[in-house]
């Protein structure tokens, strides 16, 4: 499903409150988020370093001016694979009233298509082994669950 | 096992040929690095990238005045859990020679403290599916194996 009207663009710091909106709006996502108004000043710290940094893009999906998805693109020099630059995609969200539009799928693979144009080899990812759906929305996409994600919480 | 004289720093441009033996000298990383003399140019300009950016850090363990391990720390600011730093592991490699002596152990535990000191509220990282003994080995240091990590080649 084509969506022509939809724009993707890089986040604002006026986006923010919608996408804390989207990150807390899910079973994972409410238990760790804090969507307040207004937001606690770590969201616009963490905003500030992503947007200083040209390696981190913070991108919004809009649709007739109002934020609808999100996800952060970022790009990792690496000496493995020949010193091969690495694209990893981290908070993909689409706002939950617009999910089951092919919204999803347009994004990510608008982010595929900027990690070319930057010289990427891979574009990598993980999702919590709970979120079947997601796994089968990736492999659409070309994706291979290949690996495992490992997480250790230091706090 | 301690191993009390073995130097954990920031890799040098002339550590590269023993960072990239250690890469290449294995079942995957065989059939995708190119340790020669010299070694391809692409492999200096990601160690430029990495050593210019204070988000990156490339890990050696130096034993003798040989280096005997490596490992490539990354720090990613992010929107999500409140606009917390994560650190990211990868490229995880002890030299062959030097394996089951408690080095790898170390070097991640280093890892996890300097992760902390600079804030990062969770380590994370991803191993190939059938890297069974990595697994085991990151379960043993409180890694929790909580996500399917999925990669999309471009080339």
């Amino acid at each position: 499903m084509m969506q022509p009207n939809i724009l993707f663009r890089f986040a604002k710091r006026v986006d923010l409150p919608s996408i804390v909106r989207m990150l807390a709006d899910d079973e994972l996502g409410s238990q760790r988020e804090r969507y307040e108004t207004p937001l606690p000043e770590s969201y616009y710290s963490a905003f500030e370093q992503i947007d200083n940094d040209p390696n981190h893009e913070l991108i919004v999906a809009e649709q007739n001016g109002e934020v609808i998805g999100t996800l952060h693109l970022m790009f990792l020099p690496s000496v493995s694979f020949q010193g091969g630059l690495r694209a990893q995609v981290e908070s993909v969200r689409v706002d939950k009233r617009f999910q089951g539009q092919g919204i999803g799928g347009e994004m990510m693979n608008w982010a595929t298509e900027r990690a070319k144009q930057r010289g990427a080899h891979l574009v990598q990812l993980t999702t919590h082994k709970t979120r079947e759906d997601a796994h089968r929305f990736y492999e659409r996409l070309g994706f291979k669950g290949s690996h495992l994600g490992m997480k250790l919480s230091l706090k």
